[in-house]
């Protein structure tokens, strides 16, 4: 399946990178995960402050080895692929480039190196490795039903989005200045802190006309959160399950190909 | 399609302020929302104690130019029908004015321009700009299934509102005015706090056997939450999806008609 | 449609009071409903320390003034109706006396008169007013949909009652006495308020071993809505509407009849 | 239906303890669940600093006689049953020995008693008690649904997973350490609390931009929980209630059999 014009060495590395079908590739995706896992546990501990000062440095130095993995992974990666900007600029390398470069940044930017925990990104790769084909068929069933769901969806957030404006303004006129709605984007926070039903609290109506307007945005909360359950409910019950390919194509690393695929639909490679 | 009696200006007008077809139109209407975006921004803004002393004039003045924009937009839009008091008594009609209004009216009323946040309203009309038709088809058919299934909300609403009645005095008997629950009106924000899920904090019962109502009133919102859910999600299996005519009467300014209307079901004005 | 052995007055007094198809019986359901309104209004404001001390006697006299007329209306219903007994303890026989019994009890027991709130119950006669039939098929839907759904709820309450027994006694464990956590009751209390995603916090977890296990019941909590919401949602889509009668048994005034009945499926009388 | 080589006095208290049908073995179940109920009690109360003082003695006492008692039945339990490894390593084997444990763990571990609460697992029996057959029908069918739906609930759950990573983690970056998001646990921690819509108010955002995060990630949360209700309703629409049999297998005492089984499907005894 593998074209000719391919030395044997890179399409080898690309099965052990890219696929999950052979022992090496599988073993290869597991490291990986783990890799990333413990990297994700680092950038963890170190923003405790009390472990921070205790082990700062052995963190610091731990995060380089992974750092440096990672980078040369991604340079792997490039190589093995057919056509590299076609990985480049795919979701998955985007992802791979952002896990590696914040650490890098950190010499120019203080506190740059936090923006590691977009690693966790690289996490979504686990559909891949376990039963990957099953998975990535639900993960495609929901992503259909969502997408099918999104003018839907956008709309009614707009209408959210308008009713919040006008809750806070209200809110911010009845309970006034001197109280806990300092201004009206602060109370348009309120609204949507009490129309999500989140309510954390640190902002409440102390008015009886204050109340009795965060009453009447509760029950609204608690109708309208019907609305976009019954629109992803009525798409997913429309959408079926469909089964796609585990294969993963060479030209552009992407998946989800349909099981009577030949070629890429993305970049047009035989499969 | 535009009748004879009505001059070429006039229906060139209407053309670019009420419909989204031609470039002009779709232009004005782009121009439109961006100014009442911003005029929203000044109000939020001004509303935010620093930023109102440091530049609390040049704000008002911007304020100013909307309004007058506005305004202007306003008496055009009355020129370019042709029954002007369709469109006044119109629910866009209705909205337009209201947003012009408060700044008049700040003259006479301190704090009215706050008011001015009702202009978020107007921001309803970014459906007819991009791809009017099948947004408008989406929100036509999440209106019908709220539509459909109001009386059976209302039913629902109704026996809530009876139920917090009970619940709110029950705990005001139970925990008594010394504690949070200083009157029945305020157990019964408790109750509505507590039933849609929302849980403030700033009201918390006291005694085990105020925790236990709480407990059991948690449970009851909890599971009855499903009841709206439920409504929405069958009547919205129910609706099917409507196609809607792109086409803006010239007669009252009313959208949404069916592809095969010739005629405006609202003031029988041609298509 | 009456039997001749009832005296005209008394089924005249019967079409008035419990029916809503004649212009006097409508008349007097409306009133009611205004008077029930009007008398759980006072008994709010009474609860509020303010009014209280200031209005105290005005409120405590209209009190009686609805007390004594509901008294009336109480008799006049079971006079009027053909079966007492059947009425006596009827659903809305038991509610109307509740509605009246608290006033007097006020006499022996300070703080009775708080139990006045029940009267909120006969606010759901409004159903019986206004397009009455319609709502009361709405009505009878829902319940149905409810009792099909009932068993299932059940379950579902259960398993969610050992889970909350059993991550309550976890916390307690885990986050100790010397904390919010003081017991375990009050332990199974946060544990209710997370799982229903309530969230008070007045009682939060301090260590980090606890905010794990809140993450893992506030995951839970946020999965475990779908059941009861899934249940009746499918329940709701097997019901159909129902066609309900409007007429009003007058053996045992109950309502909610077939279309096509002709005796009372409660007491046998003839409708 | 009992096989031969079995003594009547071990299939007379197989009847009584494992099954349902017969008055006594009825009975047993009732005086069984009484008890679990009751020790469950007995170490809430307990729990409880104010009565663990004043009858703390009486209190530890009474648990050592349910303790006691439950060891009895235990022991009978595995005696009554054919094969004896297959009950103590089935469901209800382990839960039972859990409920026994703890009370004699506490000689070596002060505080081990607390995990006497497990014992809640046991109340899932009521289920076997009143109608058995048709409450387990629903459980099962309950179960059938979440199982159907459980690879997709999984998918949902780790990209939940990956969101709070990713929003704790920006939260931490925009409101610093010195506020209430001291390090990413912390800050992911607040995630959860928010996208759940459970929203405690222990950690809120101070800050302007953090404040608008804290609005996008509880517009989120209340979009996304449309998901896995989506998910449960549309299996549960798609599973038909099944009736099980009430029979109890005799190997093995599981339950939950098809009708027309005439084997257990666990352990291969008949029926």
């Amino acid at each position: 399946m593998r074209p000719d014009d391919k030395p044997y060495w890179r399409s080898k590395l690309y099965d052990i990178i890219f696929e999950a079908n052979t022992f090496e590739g599988k073993l290869f995706d597991i490291i990986l995960l783990i890799a990333i896992a413990g990297s994700i546990m680092i950038v963890m501990l170190e923003s405790v402050h009390g472990i921070r000062v205790r082990t700062g440095n052995l963190l610091r130095i731990i995060e380089w080895v992974f750092t440096v993995l990672f980078t040369i992974e991604y340079i792997l990666r490039i190589i093995a692929v057919k056509k590299s900007s076609a990985y480049v600029f795919s979701f998955y390398g985007i992802v791979d480039f952002i896990a590696i470069v914040p650490t890098y940044l950190a010499f120019a930017f203080a506190g740059a190196q936090s923006l590691m925990i977009f690693r966790a990104l690289r996490l979504l790769r686990i559909f891949r490795v376990f039963k990957m084909g099953r998975y990535i068929s639900e993960a495609k069933m929901l992503a259909l039903a969502l997408q099918a769901s999104f003018r839907k969806i956008l709309v009614f957030l707009f209408t959210v989005l308008v009713l919040v404006l006008i809750l806070g303004s209200l809110m911010y006129l009845i309970e006034g200045e001197e109280r806990d709605f300092s201004s009206i984007p602060v109370s348009i926070y309120w609204a949507i802190v009490t129309l999500t039903t989140v309510g954390y609290g640190d902002i409440v109506p102390a008015t009886p006309l204050g109340q009795f307007l965060a009453n009447i945005t509760m029950i609204l909360g608690y109708a309208i959160i019907a609305v976009p359950t019954g629109i992803v409910t009525v798409e997913m019950a429309r959408t079926r399950t469909i089964k796609v390919s585990r294969k993963v194509c060479q030209g552009c690393s992407s998946t989800g190909h349909d099981i009577n695929a030949k070629y890429c639909k993305f970049c047009g490679e035989e499969l």
